[in-house]
């Protein structure tokens, strides 16, 4: 690959405001208070904290939050988990079926590596193929995965977790590692109801459960009304984003992201286009209708992107409107994808340059 | 940045069914057949041709277009035409108003780098920008883009065109290229009505146009009723997507790329999981309310993607379902957009790999 020219955008002491755009950077602050924040209501309910590094991707960052108290990480997918484990985390949970040749491959060459891999399951075609693979290796722990009402991946049941529980239990290869969910927001008596049922069964079988894994950021809050619960999983409460405010769990003064961009056109009174389009915004919606907050003119609103342009329609601002050639803030619906962007991330305090970290995994295919 | 262990992800001879997923694959024929009938069509109209190349990314493929009969290309930011100079293409437009002083540094090493660099301005503060910066460098050439109905950048009338174009014809450091517009699909009355009055106002002043550049692949096949354009640009046509085949342009047997994924979890009897999320297919809607088409299975609805996962309603398939460990493939809202999440792409004939390409312009910021 060519090295990309952009790579290295800034060094501290640089001001975030000459930066070129589009550009994402990070409050030092507020990542800092997030960080605490969640860690510190972690550690008053006494559940032990997996963060998501999906995130941000950058194993500087996991590193505060493990050394905040954070117990292990959690990774989406092998590639997450190998640039992790060579940096130098040992307890990491993969909260993905592996099914595939390749990725079993993959995933023996890692659990060889770090002590503490674990992955997830929610069906006997996944369980059986990691089963024939590491029946003649190291042993591998499966958690079951259980669909609580968030509508993805997991079993229906808690008779069906309890089966597949067992299944695992007697496989060659496996270790039954524990039961996870990821639910929907605001539905902790659903949760508390499936995993409490289910742990029941296990203890009837005599199956020990050594971890039941809860997630979410936007129901991170109410993560101690699932009693059930040893441990907490979320990602995007490192960042927060404009979903995030919207769900209630932080206001704008939290979101430790933002977007820089710089108008670059005013064709008409009422329209600006910035050079931030689905290449950096992303268009990934999360229910909204439109792509971000522009921080100080709350009144814009941005109605489409295409891959380099985002058009604002600046129809209900007043007389201050943003011109050719200002660089405006924009929280992003969704921080996790804007992440995946972009090599470098740039981190600062009250708008001097901090320090640039690689997006180590960014990119990686699977 | 730490070597992307999955960069290389193919030979020529693997089978392309046996490939790790998630996973773009290019059907060589489809795509040769691609470049060749849209060629026919603009040589048989007598109308220059400029692939945008923000579709591929990839140096290799532009050289395809440009052997068959294109004239120069389009690209869409100064790092991507940096990428492309450096593999040796010397005519190149970037459609975008350059703003900040990076960005016009790196544009100027450019105009040194290359004979025929073309870019575009909406205004005069763009243009005062590019003046200030070209007057004591080699001169830059600027076409003025007009909003002819497309809602993005653009100056309003053909009168606000001319005035911008004397605007460049009269400033240091600038020569005036000519006119672009960037349409909506079939509007080409609208478009020609527009063209053709500005360039009888530039014709009144007696200020030569050498360019009148129209766009866009959903109206490609009507390029030729917009008869004040000397050329077109074009992008999505050499691979083809969802939107192309809606919008008339093409049929699903004419798109290129299909992304390839692997059913991962079936939860429920109505519902499969697979490997391809937003990080893969990405969350470009394009007016659609679902994220592809399934190859295969015309009745399965991908009704939700979170980053790593996509959802996959078959309520409405008949009895052959996919399964857990099933490949299917997957014809996606947009290409363009999916090429930008990928370090390289695999190219088949017939369902066997006969090249990897890097996609050496991914990723980049600006």
């Amino acid at each position: 690959m060519q090295e990309n020219p952009y790579a290295v955008v800034a060094k501290p002491g640089d001001r975030v405001a000459d930066l070129a755009t589009p550009r994402p950077i990070i409050d030092e602050d507020r990542l800092a208070a997030n960080i605490a924040r969640t860690q510190a209501y972690m550690d008053k309910h006494r559940l032990n904290f997996r963060p998501h590094i999906k995130t941000h991707k950058i194993p500087a960052l996991a590193a505060e939050q493990i050394a905040a108290g954070a117990k292990g990480i959690n990774c989406q997918k092998i590639s997450e988990a190998e640039v992790f484990a060579a940096a130098g985390f040992d307890d990491i949970l993969i909260t993905f079926n592996i099914v595939g040749p390749q990725k079993l491959e993959a995933l023996g060459a890692l659990n060889d590596r770090i002590s503490a891999l674990k992955v997830v399951a929610d069906s006997t075609v996944t369980t059986d193929g990691l089963s024939s693979y590491f029946a003649s290796r190291k042993p591998l722990t499966v958690l079951v995965e259980c669909d609580t009402g968030g509508g993805r991946c997991g079993v229906q049941t808690p008779e069906a977790a309890r089966s597949l529980a067992k299944r695992i239990n007697d496989a060659p290869g496996l270790s039954f590692g524990g039961l996870l969910n990821y639910p929907k927001p605001g539905a902790a008596d659903a949760v508390q109801a499936f995993l409490s049922e289910a742990l029941l069964l296990l203890e009837t079988d005599g199956i020990a459960c050594p971890i039941v894994s809860n997630g979410g950021t936007p129901s991170l809050f109410e993560a101690h009304l699932v009693g059930a619960a040893t441990e907490h999983r979320a990602g995007t409460y490192i960042y927060n984003d404009r979903s995030m405010v919207r769900a209630g769990h932080c206001s704008e003064a939290d979101c430790a992201m933002h977007v820089l961009a710089t108008v670059v056109s005013r064709p008409t009174a009422d329209r600006a286009v910035i050079d931030a389009g689905s290449k950096a915004l992303t268009s990934d919606l999360l229910g909204f209708t439109d792509f971000g907050t522009v921080v100080g003119y709350p009144e814009a609103v941005i109605t489409g992107l295409s891959e380099e342009h985002g058009v604002i329609d600046l129809a209900k601002c007043g007389d201050r409107r943003p011109e050719i050639g200002e660089k405006i803030r924009i929280i992003p619906n969704h921080t996790c994808v804007v992440s995946n962007l972009f090599d470098t991330m740039v981190f600062h305090r009250n708008g001097v340059v901090t320090r640039v970290e690689d997006v180590t995994a960014r990119g990686l295919v699977w």
